[in-house]
């Protein structure tokens, strides 16, 4: 690692010290619920512990800087992309020019993307960019489906205005093939074959264990992490490997979809497959706290990409927890704490100068910076982003929708 | 019911009379084990009071040939379909000149198909010849990829070696389409969404309960219910049925797939589709006794389409469980038991001419016929079956099968 970005973890305090396990007041996290027991929220040091996933540390980063000759991403220097599986491996694949590709989903259950729902594809974005690789989208309107009281048409209604969210962060067509599971299921028999072989290797008693379903819920749920897992094994794609056997693949995703790839991974050498690599992130918090992430079902728990500049400005100043003092006089004596303060936290995800984010975090621990000051500054980087993303997304018609959307070869050199 | 076929059914001892309820001695009877524990096999009059389903009395068979204006099937008057659900409502649909249509299926477990085999799909070739409307057949190689030590391109060439000798029996080109599910439900998007509907319908706790799956079954048995339910719902062939909703279907199979059908009648109304109507066969028996169905995993208990001339002969010899008396002056003074003599017993299957089944059984119950006899008029009546279909089979060529398990309308009038 340069000192520069040892610097710049250190000072934002995104160095992940460790902290004491905990007993009763352990985190919840699972596909479906993330709920965190103290006021900083998630103990992310703890997942890692439990989910028996690496560490993204300082040396694995300046091998990332070394290895694709570009500076880290702010996401990852700062954190938020903090914990993988295999990573190395990857690294070692670009670093001999041999083949593997991005895989990575959202399961459409709410037409209103939030700005959480952008950090993961912002983040696969550059990675796509800084390798070069093809990389698979999977929508999962099934999942939906099987999950919320919703028709199946409704589903495949959200996937396309999704899809059409991803592909206003500005994807290359010919690098990027999306699919939503209703739609592309039915147009790849490898892809149900793949669905079925890993059917055949996971028992009803290993996904109670992971997933904590039980007998009274449906059989699709029991059998749909297959369906999550398919999209890891190349054979999965013949129309963009070909007859090339076993690409590896590099999955970005939150934490707590580790526990499909867990599956996943455990799976694929019986497959004669390679493990697919992870990248973890950490959850986009609400705007009342650190405890658990956005949600799209509290409109005001969310700064949505639908948000006008008024609406925005509104819910920073109205809801985003404050780590600022009761009074001014308070808070210029005392100093605002960085540590819970949301708005501080968004810069962090979405101010990318990271001198500047450095500026705001001493003013603001000094009490030189007021909380309307901080919250000013978030929605003066916020703002832009919602209303370029709204531009871009109007571009995006129902025919580049479904050029995305059709299974074709991709143009990253194999 | 004409007088004739009530004589003949009387005649043949087919007319199922009510026998006690028993206990610890009832018939196991699953889609995977048929164990009998009788001499004279499995209990029909228990299973239908068991499943629920109806008996296929003489005033349906009356009201069929009334409707169709054909003579019913020798395979429907002496009994071998015994049992059905809605079978009324569909002579009703064909009386109104209302579209329906037919799915049965295989699980292609053995390139070897034997004789019991071919009678579901002897009688369905008839039905559909009756009614002229589309056949659809399932042959489910992704559950025989579930269920089996096979792999999945074992299970995939079966279901092309099964699909020649099903097509050998006559089948309309234009009016039939096969289908194995690994290569198939990568071609139809709508048949993947029915699943996933079925799926959402059905918990772990009625799988378990109707098909006695446990925790340590791999998550594809749990859901592979919901895959040959699916063919039931006329929206998984758009190709067939267009923009017709709902058109009804009814599936001949054997009694042991009635569990299957049970849970997709559950569903159907809950996805707002009619319920597939039934028409159940009783199990072939195997060459050593009535207690069991014919299986083609022991090889002596089986006449193969495969077996030469030779073959067949020895086996009936050698193998077909005798009704017959210890000596031949045993015999002459107390005649045979048709009941349990398993060369009369393939005879009702196979023999169509009603009349001369009638002299058989007379004969050999008085007799007046040996065992030795009985055996040479089954051989008789067994070998040109089998040579013939021989012939027929290397008739079918790959193109003819593509032509067959290609998604495409048919010619029935809709």
């Amino acid at each position: 690692m340069s000192d520069k970005l040892a610097d710049t973890m250190e000072a934002l305090d995104l160095t992940n010290k460790q902290t004491t396990e905990g007993g009763e007041d352990d985190d919840f996290v699972d596909p479906w619920n993330v709920v965190g027991n103290s006021v900083k929220g998630i103990d992310y040091e703890k997942l890692i512990r439990r989910f028996g996933s690496s560490r993204i540390d300082s040396a694995l980063i300046e091998r990332f800087e070394k290895v694709t000759g570009k500076p880290a991403h702010h996401l990852l220097k700062r954190g938020v992309f903090f914990s993988h599986r295999d990573l190395h491996s990857i690294l070692t694949l670009h670093e001999q020019g041999k083949p593997f590709y991005l895989y990575t989903g959202r399961g459409p259950s709410s037409s209103s993307i939030h700005m959480g729902h952008l950090i993961p594809f912002v983040f696969t974005k550059w990675l796509q960019e800084v390798f070069n690789v093809p990389l698979v989208i999977q929508l999962t309107d099934d999942e939906k489906y099987l999950w919320k009281d919703l028709t199946l048409e409704e589903t495949q209604k959200l996937a396309v205005e999704n899809a059409k969210d991803i592909i206003a962060l500005g994807f290359d067509v010919d690098k990027t093939f999306i699919f939503a599971d209703f739609t592309f299921i039915g147009q790849c028999p490898e892809f149900y074959q793949n669905m079925i072989r890993i059917q055949k290797r996971v028992t009803v008693n290993q996904i109670k264990g992971n997933f904590g379903f039980g007998d009274s819920d449906c059989i699709g749920k029991m059998s749909f992490p297959a369906t999550q897992a398919a999209p890891a094994f190349s054979s999965s794609f013949p129309f963009i490997f070909g007859n090339r056997k076993d690409v590896p693949c590099l999955i970005p995703c939150a934490i707590d979809q580790d526990t499909y790839f867990r599956m996943t991974r455990d799976v694929a050498p019986r497959l004669g497959c390679t493990k697919p690599a992870l990248i973890h992130s950490t959850f986009f918090p609400a705007l009342q706290g650190a405890q658990t992430k956005m949600s799209a079902s509290d409109s005001n728990s969310s700064i949505y990409l639908t948000d006008t500049p008024k609406q925005l400005k509104t819910k920073v100043n109205k809801y985003a927890f404050s780590g600022g003092q009761t009074s001014v006089e308070e808070h210029r004596r005392l100093g605002g704490n960085c540590e819970v303060d949301i708005s501080y936290k968004y810069l962090t995800f979405f101010l990318e100068d990271d001198a500047k984010l450095q500026k705001i975090r001493e003013d603001y621990t000094s009490g030189a910076m007021l909380t309307g000051e901080l919250k000013a500054e978030l929605i003066s980087v916020l703002t832009p982003i919602v209303t370029s993303h709204q531009e871009n997304r109007k571009a995006v018609t129902d025919e580049i929708v479904k050029q995305f959307m059709t299974p074709r070869p991709m143009k990253c050199g194999f």
